[in-house]
């Protein structure tokens, strides 16, 4: 089943989507606060759940309590022709994803994200997870949303650091599909010094830059979408290190995945996949979009043995002491190679990613 | 994906099935004791873990609490290549089926059934299923087996009560499927007195007609492997009121079944579905099967209220208060018709079946 993508200025025209009479609403809670649209389009939705976002909410045992809780509230009630609405950020959608696909066997699934992350990846693809003990992403399952809402007014209500992440997880599938929207692809430059306009004019940017995105992104799922063929893994471009990164020092996963880029772009050179004069091109491609891996310097030396266990621990290990890692061979084209664990640190140190 | 049935006399063919260096193997404890064989088996796979089998495994937060014992234990070397094995009855096989539907998104299942009733119903058909505090099979996925192999030792070695719930099943698929097989099915008559040979007659007759029941199941999942078009529901048969007795009065599934489909061929005789010839003819082979009515007067008699807040809470409700109920129209035609529950509750009165 293909997830319908559906794009609304606002909120206003959701309930022919999601009936509020048949409809459990999984939500961020931050929206309250954050958007007066949202407030009071919820009040029309008698089976509403708050959330709070965050790596919490994915544990499998928080889990086990929410489902009690929301079993306890409308269990009675619900039938299998009922549709689970996830409104949030990666968080709430991969717990409400997870939630629709287990409850009943199975229930409707929309997604209306309202993070920039979420709208541009993690609302499409099918993916849900939930963390064992801290071990991020264990368990899960495929289950595509059957429709996803990108909603404008929703994903403009949130703050600056947001328009950040997602950028990066624009860059990223821009590098794996190279076509025309990818190539010409820039950071708007802002004229005025007001950051509201500055804020107002990235979001615009995003929002115009979402569709191609989208697109890009379900056609590599629809080529693998249970991720059986390995196909579908040239996604994790930036993220093998980025995931690194993102463990180690704390940044967020958008920032950690737009240095991750560059870092796979250093590797993919040094073992020779891409030319210099291709990666030269990349690299500037990049800048042009702000995401600079001075950045890096920001942050507290790295050791090679944290990251040696990191890269250890990641979910596309290879046989042995090896990763299946994303390299670049030139602009929209990427390929998935196993690489020695040894040979990515030697790198890493060579171009201090590490000490 | 459709299972691949394996019939096996024993279980030292089965390491083909499931390499033990890349197996997770959930079985049932009470197997250690019950059978030697099986006990020898168990040593060669060194990632096994021994499971509590009934109900309390069956809740969604001792799933969690499980799943990060085995996440613990062998997380670091299980790739998506790896195969979960269920060796025991239902509860064992929802665990695990469920289990293996989540961790890593998905691993392959192997169903290796240790009841009669596991081996003819709930080992086929890709239904796992959790609780949610006490409230049966809320959480749950459609998730076949890879392969489900039946070994005859293995079912051999349980108790007696078992082979009565596994006659249930069979006398249940039997009246759906209505074929050759399904019309000559009648109990074996034992002459000798011995309790063990007994048994040991009934199993063999078990064993005879357990390639003929799954193919029948599989036939009906078939056709509607996600319950999406309401004709899976037919499997349901004698299961709406026997869920009734098997709440209230403490019955084992297989003998609730049994009586269910006494009760079944009399609110279709009252609403008129079936011929009271028909209704005669029916009575007359469960007879022959020992399934009879008169086991309902070991029980205490069951108020008609309890009936109805059970019947209320029943899955597969219709609008209001009304049930989806399979009602007998002949033999080896069965029918769903949207009743409601006062009707239902009427002929359970003027029956007998309540007070």
């Amino acid at each position: 089943m293909r997830t319908r993508l559906h794009f609304h200025k606002d909120l206003s025209k959701l309930r022919t989507l999601a009936a509020p009479a048949t409809s459990i609403v999984l939500y961020d809670r931050k929206l309250l606060t954050a958007s007066p649209e949202f407030q009071r389009w919820i009040k029309k939705y008698p089976h509403a759940f708050s959330l709070k976002a965050g790596e919490t909410l994915k544990s499998l045992s928080s889990f086990s309590k929410q489902a009690e809780r929301i079993h306890r509230a409308v269990g009675e009630n619900v039938t299998r022709t009922w549709t689970v609405v996830a409104v949030g950020g990666g968080s709430v959608g991969d717990f409400a994803g997870f939630f629709a696909s287990v409850y009943r066997r199975g229930l409707r699934l929309v997604h209306i994200p309202s993070t920039w992350l979420a709208a541009i990846d993690s609302s499409h693809g099918g993916k849900t997870a939930l963390n064992l003990r801290g071990a991020k992403n264990q368990i899960g399952t495929f289950y595509p949303s059957a429709d996803t809402v990108l909603v404008k007014s929703l994903l403009m209500s949130l703050p600056k650091s947001n328009i950040e992440d997602g950028i990066g997880e624009i860059a990223k599938i821009a590098l794996i599909d190279g076509h025309g929207w990818a190539r010409k692809l820039k950071r708007p430059s802002v004229s005025v010094s007001s950051r509201t306009s500055q804020n107002h004019i990235e979001c615009e940017w995003l929002w115009k830059n979402l569709k191609p995105a989208i697109s890009s992104k379900n056609r590599i799922v629809n080529r693998d979408p249970r991720e059986t063929r390995g196909y579908r893994q040239i996604l994790n471009l930036g993220h093998t290190f980025g995931h690194v990164l993102e463990a180690a020092q704390g940044l967020s996963h958008g920032r950690s995945v737009a240095l991750g880029l560059h870092f796979a772009l250093e590797l993919s050179e040094s073992i020779g996949t891409i030319k210099k004069s291709r990666a030269d091109g990349i690299r500037a491609w990049l800048e042009a979009l702000k995401i600079s891996k001075t950045e890096l310097a920001k942050y507290p030396g790295l050791t090679v043995s944290r990251a040696a266990r990191l890269l250890r621990s990641d979910k596309k290990r290879g046989e042995g002491s090896s990763v299946w890692f994303i390299v670049f061979k030139d602009f929209g084209r990427v390929e998935r190679r196993e690489l020695r664990i040894d040979r990515i640190l030697r790198v890493a140190l060579e171009k201090g990613w590490v000490r």
